[in-house]
């Protein structure tokens, strides 16, 4: 049996065929809130937001009733110990433990606050759009105080050992706790310090004069799509779209996996950038095995593994020199005015260039977890209750101070960057989660692959598609975060790799 | 209080509140459903179509039970001879009569059947889609039966007392019969072949050369939206899309109400007149009470009605002189080189032409219910079992011949044109419906504004929609069909405005 095989469903067994009927539905549902949600961010008119608010209040509160179906309890009961037993797949235990989780959580909740929290979600949204657009801080705050307090009151239920917020943590990371956090983000604050400090100190800078240009959005449109398509994204099973928050979603893995970019005339790596991160989610989902749809494990086995995708395409191989040798002749001739007698080294150094700034979104490789850092300090804060709504705006300010070295003049360009905190609270350490386990993924890769920049410089990241769908994307949410890397990497986590990988780049670039 | 006041709920009743709140998880089901069959036709990746079957079955099958829910039977049956009091509201009386008409023909069908019948209605516009590309009816053709053998069925259920279509037409025009339809029909059928034959008699044409020109896709675009905005059509709740088959749809009337148009570079009437005729659709449904929202009456009063809008405002107004005449100067300052020297006259005549042609939607408002009439002949034949679908490009080629005097030269451009039949039969008579009851309308608005033609001359066609708003839109579907003309016009359906419309229309543009 080869692995992919293990990744179907002892159907024989009727339990296992009453589940997956039972988890399709919800999946269908949930496709459904998926699809209203993306809706919502790249087209829906404004004056809907009312309607759509009960609309989406409506489905989660179905999706409630259907995962806490009292015979949904009975049969993860009875299969529990079942699918232990050596005759049964990897997919039929993913399939207990995912759909588990879903019903200890959802019981945990009654369905009036699931749908009350669903129409002040959606509510918040578009209180978070329009206080961005104004500036306006305190015309979002009394959102984020319901928000805040719906999410003490989940965790709450949900119940933690050391502190309310990592049961949100939880959620987006199986069993990850803050203390945990911090002895893993210790190294990274540690590095990006360090190696920030070097590179200032070192007075060097790189040359990023040839993104101060201006770049057709129709021409970027183009570059975006054949890069999606070089590295493996179906569009018979997807779509771009525009919004102002880039992401992915799937209104059913593996087959409708879409995503979100941007486009900004005199910003060039703003869409790249997007679209390759975007495109490292986006693969991962396409590449779970067909077997999982309709499915709990149609999906990454954590935010933190999701991201580590996004941030591999993004970072490690989309703002390699070896990557941008085999693809900038194509942007070349996509913009010949713009990158006449430029090579493709001043084009990848231009795009590591290493500077503290307001905007997670747009920050390099060093600085990008600095970021994250602060977002997670506040969030701990928050959720713990050891510091106000009303004081964000000052604490992240005080915060980028002592982190970054930077001030930002508006909470726009603060406190209110980003779409996260309309919806609830945990999500970021995702994305330093899934640096440090990026990082040793790409290292594994490199080791399986010694002429890795050889391909890259030929053009092929094909070869690095294939491998990564073979060894990770097929199983979904079969395993455990910690179990997956295992498999994947022969290992823990372990944020070493990240602390080498970022003192070697760098190092590098800066000549330091 | 006013004719508006009386489109609230009788909310102080427990009763109807309790209705309401089932009805309203009904529509926001209803709207998910809108939303994804919206996804599907504008934008949907073609690989997804197998989950998205799934989803649909899902949804299906969740609003069948709702809808059946035995507490909306009790609650039916103890408010309809309350709402009959007179302290109730036209909108209470409304509620109670949809909700009926819903639960009697959700309870004669069993959820199975519906979920499958969605199954195979989403596989089936697939297969339509590929068909008419590839020309190909036989690959069609299966699904097509299928979906003739569920109508039947559905007939059966329904129950029926002349034929077995008359239970497919109440679908979508409550109480109307097949013999009804050959006597409202009979003296269409007969003026548009007199009128046809007059002017193919009197050796006259319409100058068309004007449309014979490239007119480019984008400047299309910004006309269409200033034609969509100037007829009152409002984007803050609604938007445009692309799609083969421009259609409009609700997610929550009258906050989301969406159409589609199409362009080719080569027909500007063909976006023109779409965006025209589905502006017509929306601006009624955003045009109800917005009481009505996320109930069954946040809707048109039958298709017929609704039909009735949308070929108001393309032809009686958006193909007359008076109307261009206004809005002409802004299309020539759009594409100032096609229509250099050329008049508002010369343009609205061009739009007029009359000349049998194969496809029901580019059809003059001459020929055009013979398509419908062809249609209607085929449907009812079909659906009673007087002949078989394999015999329906012959029948579909004889038809055309006899009728209109022109011979498909393939499938495509013959039985494959339309997408209704993917999903079902009785809709097609709606649209002649909607031109009686169209020129029954127009009539009554011309009386009522005898300086009509000035005002569409000076451009300005809102004191046309406020009146149908205020004496029409306002009561979404709380009156049947009869009723709702009897309030606007202060009789009965008369195809006799229709006849005198047509003849006296084209006597005029050809000088007969």
């Amino acid at each position: 049996m080869t692995e992919h095989g293990n990744m179907h469903f002892t159907t024989s067994n009727e339990q296992i065929s009453e589940l997956l009927k039972q988890v399709g539905v919800i999946a269908d549902l949930g496709s459904m809130a998926a699809l209203a949600d993306w809706d919502q961010q790249t087209g829906m008119p404004e004056g809907a937001s009312e309607v759509r608010a009960h609309q989406m209040a409506t489905l989660q509160g179905l999706i409630h009733e259907r995962v806490t179906d009292p015979r949904g309890g009975e049969l993860l009961a009875a299969l529990e110990d079942v699918v232990k037993q050596q005759e049964y797949t990897d997919a039929d235990r993913g399939l207990v433990y995912q759909a588990r989780r879903s019903y200890d959580q959802a019981t945990k909740l009654p369905r009036d606050m699931v749908e009350e929290m669903e129409r002040v979600r959606v509510k918040s949204f578009d209180a978070w759009v329009k206080a961005r657009q104004h500036n306006d801080f305190a015309s979002f705050s009394p959102w984020l105080q319901r928000t805040v307090e719906f999410q003490r009151e989940i965790a709450d239920r949900f119940g933690y050992k050391e502190c309310r917020y990592d049961a949100l943590l939880d959620l987006y990371e199986p069993e990850l706790t803050a203390s945990r956090v911090d002895v893993l983000f210790a190294p990274v604050r540690e590095v990006s310090a360090s190696v920030l400090k070097r590179i200032q100190e070192s007075g060097k800078k790189v040359d990023t004069s040839i993104l101060s240009q201006s770049f057709p959005i129709e021409k970027q449109q183009e570059v975006n799509k054949r890069l999606l398509e070089g590295m493996g994204y179906d569009f018979n099973r997807g779509q771009i779209a525009v919004s102002a928050h880039p992401f992915t979603t799937s209104f059913g893995s593996p087959l409708d996996v879409r995503l979100t970019t941007r486009y900004d005339e005199k910003n060039l790596p703003w869409s790249i950038m997007s679209s390759l991160h975007e495109g490292g989610h986006a693969v991962y989902e396409q590449g779970c095995a067909p077997s999982l749809l309709r499915t709990p494990l149609a999906n990454g086995a954590s935010m933190g593994v999701h991201e580590s995708q996004s941030r591999l395409w993004e970072n490690a191989i989309g703002r390699s020199e070896a990557f941008w040798r085999g693809q900038f002749p194509a942007l070349q001739s996509a913009f010949p005015e713009q990158f006449q007698g430029v090579d493709a080294t001043t084009f990848a150094y231009a795009l590591n260039n290493v500077e503290p700034s307001l905007i997670r979104t747009e920050a390099d490789e060093v600085t990008y977890n600095l970021h994250i850092i602060i977002r997670f300090e506040i969030e701990r804060a928050l959720i713990n209750g050891d510091i106000a709504v009303e004081s964000l705006p000052s604490l992240w300010n005080a915060k980028y101070k002592e982190y970054l070295g930077v001030v930002p003049p508006t909470d726009s360009l603060g406190v209110l960057q980003d779409v996260h905190w309309a919806s609830g609270f945990g999500y970021f350490p995702s994305y330093t989660l899934g640096n440090l386990y990026g990082a040793q993924i790409y290292s594994t890769l490199r080791s399986k692959f010694p002429d890795f920049d050889a391909r890259l410089e030929q053009g092929d990241t094909r070869f690095a598609l294939t491998w990564l769908q073979e060894h990770m994307y097929v199983y979904g949410a079969a395993f455990k975060p910690a179990n997956l890397l295992k498999r994947i990497v022969g290992e823990e986590a372990d944020p070493g790799y990240f602390v080498r990988y970022l003192t070697e780049k760098f190092s590098k670039i800066y000549d330091l």
